[in-house]
């Protein structure tokens, strides 16, 4: 039996926290799809194509990872994935009652579908997709705030000119 | 001696958790005013006069509740009904701090008014009005999350089309 | 109709902050008994008859509040004086999620029995009777802490020799 | 790739919020065994045995679940079992963050092995071992709190005579 | 060896929660340096000139007291004031998770400057900037909550007309 | 005018956390006192000499801390200690609010006694005595736990033999 979990966001970039994340996800797990929800901020910093694009780069080493978009509920892409389990990140300084609430929820929709939290590294607690564009903005470094790979597109789109 | 008990919100739209609250409440107090924040949201989702529309018909049944408006400060709306008790509902997954601050902050401006606290009904614990209405934008059902008869009322107004 | 409030506790010894939510809890209710737990604490500072007397004390010049013990669980001694409410006090700096546990248990055994929240004074925020014995134990000042005609009984029991 | 999933706990004794916790864990892992932690507690309700013998009652239905005992660290209980996920369930209202600084801990002494926190259900959000006990110390009812068929084993041992 | 600390934030406008972080702030350090950010939010209520003119009335009395603005990055305005402390009021009804995420990222950013938090006078608990506009919006009482020079001020330019 | 800020705790054992903030104060202040509570807890694990007689061998290269006990009020050590600055670490994932009350409850007793927070770093938040005294307890390894030093003392005394 194949089991697939979603790990949904908008990673608007996605940081190192979420690698993080998907990384210890994908061993837990036969397959891990991160979804990438199309229109979840009004204005989100970078275009989805970009978002997207940024996350197959930072997963780019890890086989059982797929990236995939959705803009309904995210228990109807849950179940058009055939999977049965969201991943969600939780920082211990975080918005745990909000996840949580929403877990509920979600379980109230589609009772079949299991929302399970793994505990970010302490060494990300403090990490954000907001952060990441705050710092880029004020021309601060990213270094060890997301992969190496994606630091010069993210200063470039948000930087200083 | 009658006592009065004002439940201030948006309820944009009504939740069955907001129904919840208001019934408890009809029970311990002898009139409950429900007071409809005219102007509480930059952008409601509803009209001010749907949102009341909407609590007219959700509370029919129940005698000692009274539908009305108000647009200043809380405090100035609970003197003039009477009243000197607010009631609010608080979920397990909630806000706590924010109602607390209000309700320190309104004894600070009107020391005779109480703030009183109801514990929301387990399943209740997830639901907001926000939940509501981007589960009807994604054309999620409402069952059991909104009172039976205002479901396609509000599923005509914010669900796709 | 009347309205009989129950507010139960070990007030080991009585505090301000208690004296505070029966004070205004009395405004709220036609009644408030206020309940001793008569063994709940393994080891109490004081006896079960210090404690009823202490709060006799604290409590005489307030008309509507009655002094009773009781030792099973709370919502049987609600029923028992005809009361179907339950008062709590919240402190901002506080136990809200266990006091939340209580509130959701107590519905479930009893699901006409409501609990109502008041927030502690903000001035009373850091007060519990733990803190109380801690400071009498070492000869602090307790005024504003506790009433003042129970300062003197409660150093003597508690206070360096 | 078979996976096990380690569900630890005292269980003094077993609720209905841990049966629900493991028959969804036995959904998601291929095997879970439940770990009941021998001498936690300094004076446990129930004893060892009894504590072991009340959850394989429970879980009789489950086929993918076994009950197995250890007395050190988790991780290396963990890991003499061959797995390497830990599940904790969540309770809205809950010890949130002391779960969450154990996961940190876990993840300290042994890095290979993830926590993963599932949501318990709404309704038994107000439950814990401790609130078994005390209502069947007082004689209130156990029903929808734990397992039917261990309601009169737990009634005898902790119950008024 | 002079120690200078630095107390930043929008003070939209400032509060007299935060009059009291400076004061107790300036008999800890010798100099503390209050920074205006002067683009934080999207659409202050005062201007920048405005929030600074406030500020210069409200710490006139306090002699090792300065008010600086700044734009960028937190850190590098504490590094040009030749500082290496950072102050944060936190209130025990608070923010207390996103100040402290904000604490760990500036570790980050620059692990030789430090954080630390006051805790506000439990008087202040519940007083916010936001708070301040709300109230002086619908009319009511400033009294107690700015500096009184400032009343004036600010119920003019927010106030009903 | 030479600043002296207190460092209380009963530090059974002292860990790397303690002496992170240890740290950190030392750079902030002219001089930290560490107050080692003599009989804070029931059943210490180690004699309050040999607590006293640890942090000694741990602070022993940074020269601006002192270590010594006491055993009543904490501010009443303070103002011996001719301080006015109580520090207290405060770690993500924390007893934040107990901290909170206790520092009102300080400026309470005595209002020219500052408490002040800092952020433990994120890679000790999930560390404190009573986990080191437990994983040594069970044989599990105590490196970048406490200071290198003691590791060998602490496992002889509360190990498995």
């Amino acid at each position: 039996m194949q089991r697939t979990a979603i790990y949904p966001g908008s990673f608007d970039p996605v940081t190192n926290g979420h690698i993080d994340i998907i990384t210890r996800a994908s061993k837990i797990f036969d397959k891990v799809v991160v979804g990438v929800l199309e229109n979840g901020a009004k204005h989100p910093a970078f275009t989805f194509q970009e978002r997207v694009n940024m996350l197959k780069v930072a997963v780019a080493g890890i086989p059982n990872v797929d990236i995939k978009s959705f803009s309904g509920l995210l228990v109807d892409f849950v179940k058009q994935e055939d999977s049965s389990v969201i991943i969600k990140g939780m920082r211990a300084v975080s918005d745990f009652e909000y996840e949580f609430q929403m877990a509920l929820l979600n379980r109230k929709l589609a009772p079949d579908i299991e929302t399970i939290f793994l505990a970010t590294s302490d060494k990300y607690c403090f990490l954000s997709s907001s952060i990441v564009r705050d710092i880029a903005k004020h021309g601060g470094s990213l270094e060890d705030l997301v992969p190496d790979e994606l630091i010069e597109t993210i200063c470039e789109k948000l930087g200083k000119s």
